[in-house]
């Protein structure tokens, strides 16, 4: 139930209509690994940041049970930066600036227990990197998932279609999904996906919720109305950071389990959405994730209408 | 129950991605009617024709147990029309021609049958109409349901606001629920739309389902992921044909049988959009309906996750 989390640990500058924050912390890395981490207590992370990136961040990683040894701190440089703005409706955002500083020569080397990890939840990185993780394991992990962005589809489509064909789950938005399906029905694509590798696919639909698709069957999570929406950074990594916390928790996963996990993922994004960065997940009480798990149930439950 | 449908009777041009279809049958009432059919028999439709509308339609109607008797055709008179052209996506549309013609004058006066009926679903018409039927009624029906749209919000927002009044459901999209109430969140618009008089709201939300407000409760239903969506012409209005005719099947409005019958609701209007026009709803099979239903339940069906 050891559960690897490989990706970006960053700095954000974010706007949106409801208020900014400046040079917060983020990073795909940081929110898979603070999400994961109500559900599963054996995890590692590993990540590049610079000598500007405050050791306190790493302490409250370290006191939620995050190994974070992994993240390299390169002396003299800069951590990722990026800034973007969202729109009225959140639905869409400018990046203003992206600064890549250390995160340019990011070139992970897993230490023995990382390699034995059974978990591996590759945020979304080059194609390159991610194989490069893959090709480090002492063997395949029981569950090896993927984040990936249309960026790496228009500039590197033959390395990730390379890395689809080495992993179990497939976590995209529907944009992705349609891009590299080249096909607008979200089943067709899925369809389509499934074929290049993965043995499961979820399509995340932001505010619309998410698709679980695989052996034959699919699934739809709702995302929970909410009443205040302050910033969506980091949702969709949070989104996953929680399903894979949960799968490992489990120590399996098939799509039953993948069920639930969505339903954990999708509980801890909609704490995430409410307060800026991931501020909203460093200190949840286990009582009311619980509660909002029993939300979502609530929320879709229905008795089956029979003529 | 009695369910009687207001709504337009016409010809529509419709242009999607997937093919062209010129002077089909359409008009909500049409749609309703059609969609109510498969759950109830003792239908009512009050519409207005041209003397161009063919009786084989009325006829049709009038097998699935339609009573078309309060269809007024205008000698020397021409149907409503209109022609619509769809977005690559679908989800949007340009309308290309409406040509009100005999609806311009639609002034519907109730036979005595009509006014005792106990379901009403008054289709997207002027507020003043809707108002007119409302007030031609015996007494308060067990269920009185309305659909509207952002035009009546922008040229007879008063009116609109006294018809809301006095219903008991009202079924909008998120588009129009937004404007309705001036809020983004949908939770904070229900609140808004409900403290305007209808004590249940559902909100369409197209490919991303539907939500249901009332008694302090929500509920999410999802829309099917379908291969094939030929033409979303209608959709909604089957969507409200559906609900109402379980509602009226039940004899019955409480929040667990809305549930239900926004399932059956979604169901028709998967149905729908897989063919041009009202085509799907016009031989459709009980038990191919009841399998649908069905996918349904299995689609949004998880075991509640205990941390």
């Amino acid at each position: 139930m050891s559960l690897l989390v490989i990706g970006s640990v960053a700095f954000d500058d974010i706007e949106t209509p409801f208020g900014r924050a400046e040079k917060i912390v983020g990073g795909a890395g940081t929110y898979i690994a603070w999400a994961a981490s109500y559900f599963v207590k054996n995890i590692s992370i590993v990540s590049i940041v610079g000598e500007d990136f405050p050791q306190s961040e790493l302490d409250a990683l370290e006191s939620r049970g995050v190994d974070t040894s992994g993240i390299k701190i390169v002396e003299g440089g800069k951590s990722f930066f990026w800034a973007g703005k969202y729109h009225l409706n959140l639905n869409a955002r400018d990046t203003l600036v992206t600064e890549l500083n250390v995160l340019a020569d990011f070139d992970p080397v897993l230490s023995p227990k990382e390699r034995e990890s059974e978990f591996v939840m590759l945020g979304n990185l080059t194609p390159a990197i991610q194989m490069s993780v893959i090709n480090q394991m002492d063997k395949h992990p029981k569950v090896l998932a993927l984040d990936t962005m249309n960026y790496w589809m228009d500039s590197a489509m033959d390395e990730l279609l390379d890395v689809l064909s080495h992993i179990d789950l497939l976590i995209i938005n529907d944009e992705e999904a349609r891009q590299l399906s080249g096909q607008y029905s979200l089943l067709k694509a899925s369809e389509l996906i499934l074929a290049m590798g993965p043995k499961y696919l979820v399509i995340k639909k932001g505010e619309h919720g998410a698709l679980l698709f695989g052996d034959d069957q699919v699934f739809f999570a709702p995302a929970l109305p909410l009443t205040e929406v302050q910033d969506p950074t980091g949702a969709g990594d949070t989104f996953a950071g929680g399903l894979m916390g949960f799968l490992a928790s489990r120590d399996m996963m098939n799509f039953e389990v993948l069920k639930q996990a969505i339903i954990c993922g999708s509980a801890m994004a909609s704490f995430c959405v409410e307060k800026f960065g991931a501020e909203a997940l460093r200190n949840l009480n286990i009582d009311h994730l619980q509660e909002r798990l029993d939300k979502f149930t609530e929320l879709v439950n229905f008795e089956a209408p029979v003529l």
